[in-house]
């Protein structure tokens, strides 16, 4: 056990905060208001065109925290690894994580592993913490949101959910899918400093669709949604329309929805897109008052009722 | 799942600063140098006499701060929860959970669930982090030890180990041994303000023995334990002969050891003895530079070597 923390995880996640021989470690001194998130990481298969649960692992916390309005600085791991994972699959994993966590300008200060009995797990299971200082002055929420507002996505949606789909090789089917998995904050720094931001959220399991139902029971206000402006990949929609699926309801990894003031979206459209993330950023509805429901309008000028997801179409997506 | 979260989780856990429809928390504002740990746990059985789980989930993390110096105030949690789990067990659980963050002083802010097929885990497994301010002033650890420096252990060691043994029901044998899960804040704190505290730990996986090793590689210094004076309970030492374990490795999961400089080792037994948790505390033995090895001292004279642990002989104990 102390060698495969040593050689596989400290070895590539080494910094100076990290000590493998300690219970606890000291936090460099913050300054600011501290923020904290955690998430855990199950997605089947562990790798997939476009990263692997160490990736995810890493780009799900800072993510969270991004859209919360704050950077984050450092991440503690837990890993529950399944007897039998071959020792290469989880190098190339921690590798990713290795990346993951330094092109996010986070460390891994502290960890735990875990081994568990063949059976008893599915390969390897992580848990990431993240610290991180607000660097958003603004208080982002639900409760901003107010009808008039503009709702924003910063790319095509559905492609990790999709990825995810084909890497488990069940429907015999081929495509160029890759994970948008990646972390947002440079997307959500961006809009930080904009008086009319309301909130954000990064659009995981449940998709798109399941934000504006988390919007639309908090606020209680409708939201009309316009199909023709929001971008999803013709890959992406072929495989879904295949599979009968629907892209708004799987999962992005490294997409922000934000919903901005009726004055303010144009200008938090022209950030975004010009930013390289951002490029295929879209203004896709708004929220309105006279409605009560999430509503699609239809390239055709038609509506139909986006519903609330019943059932996860896909479990450990993320 | 949101029901799961609310009905279960949040109910239970409820503090003003956890919001389970936020993707992060703002914490308060702390003073002093923070500590950060982070344990996974995946005990089975997940319910145990003397605890769960999810008490057992509170106080390892929290006891990981306290021997490293600092009062943990804030958990995440993070729950990868099997299908087919009985809703009544985990409820079960996550209520010895806010009963153990209770008398921890700790809330959890923040918190994620996942959950995975039948066979892709084993009923629940929990990770927390704990964030904790630093109470102790000095550096607390191996670095400091030196030779002629006390070894001193809380009390009986080998509870917990042989409490999970015998709920497993593998061995056909009952015997009246409950776990010492338990948080060790206020051991810890009776010793932060000694100066000769050189370094605490919780003998949890490896137990005692584990320890020791840890101190002997860390220092190069020998250490010579007196077996006469380690506390252990008669039927913890009755199961453990007919099963042929020693308890010696088996973990502990509400007991503290500690080093301490040759001049304070009886102000810190008093201290602990002063205790309710500390009352059969003990000096154990002391650090050696004339020996090398970690040598126990049997009662009728002798002498064995303590080997390092080569095979885990209880996965799954935390």
């Amino acid at each position: 056990m102390r060698k495969l923390i040593e050689e596989v995880f400290a070895s590539q996640l080494a910094n100076p905060i990290l000590d493998s021989n300690a219970d606890a470690i000291t936090l460099p001194a913050l300054t600011g208001d501290l923020m904290m998130s955690v998430d855990g990481f199950t997605v089947k298969p562990l790798e997939f065109p476009g990263g692997n649960i160490g990736s995810l692992a890493i780009h799900g916390t800072v993510n969270d925290l991004a859209v919360s309005g704050a950077i984050a600085k450092y991440l503690s791991l837990s890993a529950i690894i399944e007897e039998g994972l071959e020792l290469r699959t989880l190098q190339r994993i921690v590798h990713a994580m290795a990346e993951a966590a330094k092109e996010s300008g986070v460390l891994i200060v502290c960890g735990d592993t875990k081994v568990v009995p063949r059976g008893d797990g599915s390969g390897v299971y992580f848990t990431t913490t993240g610290i991180g200082v607000r660097k958003c002055e603004f208080s982002i929420g639900l409760k901003n949101i107010i009808s008039g507002d503009q709702i924003l996505v910063s790319g095509p949606v559905g492609d990790h959910g999709t990825a995810i789909m084909l890497a488990r090789e069940q429907f015999g089917l081929n495509a160029d899918v890759q994970s948008d998995s990646a972390n947002v904050i440079e997307l959500c720094k961006a809009l930080y400093d904009l008086p009319g931001l309301r909130f954000m959220r990064d659009p995981t399991r449940g998709g798109l669709a399941t934000v504006l139902h988390e919007i639309n029971r908090a606020t209680k206000l409708g939201i009309r949604m316009h199909q023709v402006n929001i971008p999803v990949r013709d890959t992406v929609n072929t495989v879904c329309e295949m599979l009968g699926y629907d892209p708004l309801y799987l999962a992005c990894e490294g997409r922000v929805v934000a919903v901005v003031s009726e004055d303010d979206a144009e200008q938090a459209l022209s950030l975004w897109r010009a930013l390289p993330q951002g490029g295929d950023s879209q203004i896709i509805g708004e929220v309105d008052s006279s409605i009560s429901q999430v509503v699609l309008e239809t390239p055709l000028g038609g509506e139909r009722i986006l519903e609330e997801l019943e059932d996860d179409p896909l479990p450990r997506i993320c």
